[in-house]
């Protein structure tokens, strides 16, 4: 098995589910720490800070900094701050996205904004959704965090960003830009950010959909594991493998 | 010209745009009543009850009453009642939809519902799109009172149904049942309503997308006037023309 010298890790479904902890998972980043070797968390989540983020995996017993979460919010305030100069965001989304846009020192405002971001919002309104349908027909930029279509509760499959963000592109007829998983624009930042060659770094995650495509589709190597959303069975309806899939991180020698 | 013995009639942009009455429509529904020719307004507003479409169109110099309107919003009840006998019926949408189900004596609940029904909500929230969608993936039947994209005001161009229920349909992955122009269960109702026979009906409307399309799919004849969304350029890229187009209902002789 070839050796890997960065790890780009999933959260939910690969490091806990519900919950609890993947004991198996805890123990492969334990292993990553102890031998120094480089790893990211990389998460759709876009409604929580790096920290609320790192808090949330320590209540699993999964020891962890903020400087080691990137989320698509980061990325996404990254990606405007480097963009799109002089950005007038007009904002749908919580804590998590609007202080990463704070920390980019980047302008959140609903007068005129050129540039209109998208990201899960458990307070929408019609009114914040008509005001996103306003600026995108003016011609603001139209970006959206991701486009997970569900996002799983104890109550459920609840609506995700990328059904909030269809109000918008259902109603101008516009596409958004998307930040997170499958697309690259997140994993091109989180490969800079942890500093390793693509050759050389592994992407690591339970949903072949969002985690898996997004490797494949940046050029870097992935594994699966069958702890979350893709079992094996789903493989065979899929034209691109990933490069490893495994029950359990248990049996990944790194 | 052929003449018919019933017209189903569009609203907004056909008998008045924005806050003005379209004179050559009001002077050709004059003649209609005249000459005791029956018709019936054929509207995918499902925010508004008969009653208050009616004193909307009063507003505009428009006589009518409230049995001369037919919205979505009653032809969604209706499909309910007569096709979802014991339906609980979980509901998003406005005064308009909520007495139609109510005058049906459809019960609506959120406890364990079997049919979900979207319509215009302008108090939409993440709450009600969630229930939504775990009521939609326990099975309930998803129904919609229309698909429109887009809502005029004076604003510009709100979220229309058609993006608000995408949420849902987004999320679930599952397609909902609509009721509304251009689909043809409400074109069905309107039929049997007005009581003429199809060959003998012309739907007449100005946007090509839902009133011809929905006469179309329903077999009946139809009149498109450039007073409102669909402009006499837009009809050279449709595979299907209307029956017959003109710039003004002035043109038309009954």
């Amino acid at each position: 098995m070839k050796k890997y010298k960065g790890y780009l890790i999933d959260l939910d479904g690969t490091m806990y589910r519900g919950t609890e902890g993947i004991k198996a998972a805890i123990d492969f980043v334990h292993k990553l720490k102890t031998n120094g070797i480089p790893y990211l968390y990389v998460t759709n989540n876009s409604s929580k800070t790096a920290k609320q983020v790192a808090d949330h995996l320590n209540g699993f017993g999964i020891k962890a900094t903020a400087e080691e979460v990137f989320t698509t919010a980061m990325a996404t305030a990254n990606y405007i701050s480097k963009n799109l100069p002089n950005a007038r965001v007009f904002m749908i989304g919580e804590e998590g996205l609007r202080q990463a846009m704070l920390e980019k020192s980047l302008l959140i405002t609903d007068n005129q904004p050129n540039v209109v971001v998208v990201g899960i919002d458990r307070e929408i309104n019609y009114e914040k959704l008509a005001k996103a349908c306003l600026a995108v027909r003016e011609g603001a930029t139209f970006i959206s965090t991701n486009g997970d279509i569900a996002l799983p509760t104890e109550r459920g499959l609840m609506p995700g960003n990328g059904a909030i963000t269809s109000v918008i592109s259902v109603s101008t007829q516009i596409a958004p830009i998307f930040i997170g998983k499958p697309h690259s624009i997140i994993m091109e930042q989180a490969l800079e950010q942890i500093g390793t060659l693509k050759k050389d770094t592994l992407m690591v995650g339970d949903n072949y959909d969002t985690d898996i495509l997004a490797g494949i589709k940046s050029g870097i190597d992935t594994l699966l594991v069958h702890t979350g959303v893709t079992m094996e069975e789903h493989l065979k309806e899929k034209d691109i493998l990933p490069t490893y899939a495994l029950h359990s991180l248990e049996d990944w020698c790194i």
